[in-house]
């Protein structure tokens, strides 16, 4: 791990918790009308296929926020509450700006700052990981990520842009996330992987696997990050 | 002003001075050989002719770093320096890389950080930037710039971008530059201007105007930038 100069991570379920998040703005703007924690989870059910539209090339790159916006339509139309005005409907996607960061980043990536370049390489937009940022106080260095290259992870070009638009080769950087697919498709492209285990991210409904035997290392904490990377 | 929401900033003379940074580096790696701050203007003389080749069509875009890499070359045999070998050329180009911010900058961008957004507007690439914003402390929210979108100020893809990747309207943006022609450009495309005087840029070589008519307004320093935008 000597030669790792930077860190790119995955941001949603990795650095913030965007179930109880949405929930919390559905519940906030919705009230009772809707169950917020199930239209969290069925919202975010319609990422992977909404993404693959433009991954397939069977529409040009819209920003996450783009997509939110049209899912969230069909999102309503199931939980019976197709009478939302669109005024409302505009301000329930900015729920995926106002997430809140797992308790442990921002102590971590404070002790990794000084010795690693630091930058998301999220699906999210650059507005929405600026909101993210401010919002927790998270020290990146740069945003990278799908809106950068035009394409949406696991494509190969937003994995190669992290070390071409940092300047460093693809070892030299480390992706860091809590989900198996992302790490192995960042493998694919020379990246070295650290898995983070968020047991909390599905609320229970789904169990994430304890490590990721195919990665450098697993941790459970972006603290034990930090100790496994020599982090002061 | 009271509908500014982000602020982004020329950085070559605006927010580091490149004149002394690239004159020190020089005078670092080539000892007396050559005079360096001649040798600094004659390599920034190059800066606008090397990305025109760009902004014509005439090659593709590549990086300020690539672009540098290739003037250097011209410079140092112009300066009777043909012999440098081709490792300290790469190293002579992160002179780049290494510049300081002037005195006023870092306290104006703490007071004016928690107010608004800000992120470099530069023909400077990321991996540049990232360094200059790591050796000074500068707290950008994002990187944005030419590399973001493979063009150079002045073409308008540079200065629409920062609206359209931050989320904002044109009338929401304020672009902050120590050179009239950059401020006139971002005009152009809708966006707030203000302009810095740096009197001290080309090292008494020539004297940049004590202010631009134009700009919404003008200041000596980042701390009167803050005042003027009501930033405690």
């Amino acid at each position: 791990m000597d030669e790792v100069r930077a860190l790119v991570f995955d941001v949603f379920g990795t650095v913030v918790d965007w179930r109880s998040g949405v929930a919390r703005e559905m519940t906030r703007l919705l009230g009772d009308r809707v169950d917020a924690e199930r239209f969290a989870d069925d919202w975010r059910g319609r990422y992977s296929p909404s993404m693959d539209e433009v991954r397939t090339g069977r529409r040009p790159y819209a920003t996450l926020d783009v997509l939110h916006r049209e899912s969230v339509d069909e999102v309503l139309a199931e939980h019976g509450a197709d009478d939302v005005p669109a005024a409302v409907r505009d301000e329930l996607v900015l729920a995926w700006h106002r997430l809140d960061a797992w308790p442990d980043v921002v102590p971590g990536m404070r002790r990794l700052s000084p010795r690693f370049v630091l930058a998301p390489l999220s699906n999210g937009g650059i507005a929405l990981q600026v909101a993210l940022a401010r919002r927790s106080g998270l020290p990146w260095d740069a945003v990278l990520g799908a809106e950068v290259v035009g394409h949406y992870k696991p494509d190969a070009e937003v994995y190669d842009s992290a070390p071409r638009l940092l300047g460093l080769e693809p070892g030299q950087v480390l992706m860091v996330a809590a989900h198996v697919s992302d790490l192995a498709a960042a493998r694919d492209r020379g990246l070295r992987t650290a898995y983070v285990h968020r047991p909390a991210e599905f609320g229970g409904r789904r169990t994430p696997p304890a490590s990721d035997p195919d990665a450098d290392f697993s941790v459970v904490s972006f603290g034990e990050l930090a100790d496994r990377l020599g982090a002061p």
